[in-house]
C-alpha cells in the first residue's frame, strides 16, 4: 500500500513521524512525503527539515494519506494546492486520515461532513465549521476516514489502522518492535486529567 | 540550552522526533542537527530524510545531546567522527542522553562506564561490551546520563528530563500541549505483556 503524506511549513514534526513509524515498521507499505513542489519543508520550531520527494500533482491517488497538523494548518488553510489535493485523493483513498489539526484540513477539503471527527482539544468546535461532529476521543474512524486528537495520537491511530489493515498480529509485531509500552511521567496529558490551571495556561499559550 | 542531535545513514525517525517535541516545545530550548557534514540524511525505511544543518565540529559543546538508535547503529558503531564528538560533547554537556540503540553508540563512545543503562528490549545484553549495567526500564538516568529504551521511549524520557531541568510544571505544559495521553490499541509493547509467541517474531525480525 502506498502511504502519502503531506508536508506544509510549520508542520508539527511528530504529527507526521508518529502514524510514519506505526505503518511503515509493517511490511507492504512505502511511504512518500509529498508538498508543492519537491524539496525541504520546516517544521513549527524553524528546526528540523523533511524533504518532500514528490510534488501533490505527481501523487494523485495513494492508498492512504496522513494530513499532519501544526501551526502551519492555518496558512495551509488556504492552500488551494494542498486542498485539491486533499479532496482528489480522497475520492480513492483505502483511508484518508489526519493527526492534530490535520483534521481541519480534511474537513476544509470537503471529508468530513456528518462525520464525527477529532482534533487538537484546543480546537476541538472548529470541526462544527466543516459539518462534522467533534469528538473528545484518541482515535476516531467513521468508514475510511480516521481522525487522532493532538500531537501525540498519531501513533495510536497508525497502530489501530494497521490492526485492520494487516491484522492484529501485525499490529502488535510493531508495536512490539517499537517498544510502545507508554510511561508518561505526569497524568496531564488529557483535559481530564491535568490540572485546570494548567488547562487554561496551555489554552494562553496556543492562541498567542 | 543547546540541544544537538546527531543524525547518521538509518536512523530512527521517532528516536529523533519523540524527544525533540518533548524538549523542543518548552520555551528556552533550540535545537540543531548534525551530521559528518551539513546535509540530507535518511532514515531506516529509506523514505523519510532529515536535513543536518551543521557538522560535528560547528557544534562542539552542546548543552544536551540526543543520541538515536536504529538498524544504521551498527555502521555508526565504527564511524569514529561520530563516536569522538559524542566523547568530546560529553565532556561539557549538562544531559547526554539516547535513544533505543543510540545507547550502544554512548557506550562506544566510553560514556556508560560503571552506569545502568537500557536499550532496545532485543539488544539488552550489549551494553555489558561497554561496561555499562543493562536495566530493563523505560528511562533510566545516571547522574547527567538518560538512556531510553526502544523507539517510543524518548518522548518519555525527554518529559522526565525537561521536568528536571525546567520543572513538573513546564514538563506538564508540554504533554498537555503534545496531548500525550497514550492509547495504545494493544499491551503489546513490553516483552512483559507482549505472547511469547510474539516475541520470538519480533526477534527473528529484529536479527533478520
Amino acid at each position: 500500500m502506498h502511504i502519502a503524506i503531506p508536508l506544509f511549513p510549520a508542520f508539527t514534526a511528530l504529527d507526521v513521524v508518529g502514524p510514519y513509524t506505526g505503518l511503515a515498521f509493517a511490511p507492504g507499505f512505502t511511504t512518500t512525503f509529498v508538498s508543492d513542489r519537491p524539496g525541504p519543508v520546516t517544521d513549527d520550531q524553524g528546526a528540523l527539515t523533511l524533504t518532500a520527494t514528490a510534488s501533490y500533482d505527481e501523487v494523485p491517488r495513494p492508498d492512504i494519506i496522513i494530513v499532519p497538523g501544526g501551526p502551519g494548518t492555518t496558512d495551509a488553510l488556504s492552500d488551494d494546492g494542498l486542498l485539491n489535493w486533499i479532496k482528489r485523493a480522497h475520492e480513492h483513498t483505502a483511508w484518508t486520515t489526519s493527526v492534530c489539526t490535520g483534521s481541519l484540513l480534511l474537513g476544509a477539503a470537503g471529508a468530513l461532513r456528518g462525520l464525527r471527527a477529532t482534533t487538537h482539544w484546543s480546537l476541538l468546535e472548529q470541526l462544527e465549521h466543516y459539518g462534522a461532529r467533534p469528538c473528545e476521543e484518541r482515535v476516531v474512524i467513521e468508514g475510511k476516514v480516521a481522525t487522532a486528537a493532538g500531537v501525540s495520537a498519531g501513533l495510536d491511530m497508525a497502530l489501530t489502522l494497521l490492526a485492520r489493515i494487516r491484522g492484529e498480529d501485525t499490529a502488535q509485531l510493531v508495536q512490539l518492535v517499537i517498544e510502545y509500552d507508554p510511561e508518561p511521567p505526569f497524568r496531564a496529558g488529557s483535559t481530564k486529567t491535568a490540572p485546570p490551571e494548567l488547562v487554561e495556561r496551555a489554552r494562553e499559550l496556543l492562541s498567542s
